[in-house]
């Protein structure tokens, strides 16, 4: 199911990953998305791995937050991935499944659950702050909730899955660019082409 | 106008710009925009200071790249700037003028050419480079073509002038999230009120 034959961009990313992973904001990218009001909407979310075996990209989000709002009006986003000690930028655009506690598909619900015991309790406990957004009220800190690690996801934990239709790679250093996309197979597996273009 | 009073969130930008400028990848931000199939883009681009004393953001881009027909489709984009360093997001939105050669307005002529001479004569090459996004035809990187530094932007040069109406800050070290909302007042200088929210 897509997942059997290696999407050629897969091993660039990967080198990438590694060779900026000595970096905490390795893994941090920007996430583009369009609000209701047909505006673009643009902020930093943490890549948390491929979902098993696919090319497909995992976001730990708040169910609360104006992101799923964006996705429910438009489901489809646009990464954008540099990494600053290779200067290489990944473009990766594609179609968003947005998995929060209310999905009807076990399967789905499984990677949400995988997903939340996948963090640290520190993450976790973030699922059970105030509303983002909201009027912050108190100029202390909210004291800390208590969690007890064995229990299941929360209500706001939220999980999206990205999709890469295209894949849009950028390398400062040689000046290269490389375009990759996908169309499906009458077994809808996808197909990928390289292209190499004009930076 | 609106020059007159600075914008609250401006001081808190150029502190993270200082505290971040031993960083080459400092300036570089994601811009986000929509396509003209109503799909969301997502690329790096670099700041270039702010207009005047304004707090117009100032962004090269080339006149043939994707995020130029973005734009005409339209003219809005948000911008999200993490600084690596201090672990802070700025997220600006509002619209966007493309400025070209063929704009019929002196002023705006007049910031593309202070625009252009302020880069360096390696950038300005960049935009007498082959088409960015058609098919790489050469095996060789293409000559490098002669410049003369004394003569003004060439076609394909355009200056973007973002004007900020909302600015959502975030400081994932204090863990503290402001957001910035404009109006325009009867004289149609911009008012900013800074509202704290849960991050």
């Amino acid at each position: 199911m897509g997942s059997s034959s290696a999407a050629p961009w897969k091993q660039l990313l990967l080198n990438s990953i590694q060779a900026n992973s000595h970096l905490k904001h390795y893994s941090y990218f920007q996430l583009a998305t369009v609000a209701p009001n047909n505006t673009p909407s643009n902020r930093t979310v943490v890549f948390r791995g491929f979902q098993d075996e696919s090319d497909r990209i995992l976001i730990n989000t708040d169910a609360r937050s104006r992101k799923i709002d964006d996705l429910k009006h438009l489901p489809f986003s646009e990464i954008c991935w540099y990494f600053t000690e290779t200067w290489e930028q990944f473009r990766i655009s594609g179609p968003v499944d947005v998995i929060d506690g209310t999905n009807p598909d076990p399967f789905k619900l499984q990677q949400r659950e995988k997903s939340w015991f996948a963090c640290s309790l520190r993450s976790r406990l973030q699922y059970m702050a105030p509303t983002p957004r909201l009027p912050s009220l108190s100029e202390q800190p909210s004291p800390i909730p208590s969690l007890d690690p064995s229990i299941g996801p929360v209500a706001a934990f939220c999980v999206l899955v990205l999709d890469p239709q295209q894949v849009d790679y950028l390398n400062l250093k040689s000046n290269e660019r490389l375009i990759f996309t996908s169309e499906l197979n009458d077994d809808r597996e996808k197909l990928w082409t390289p292209e190499k273009v004009n930076p």
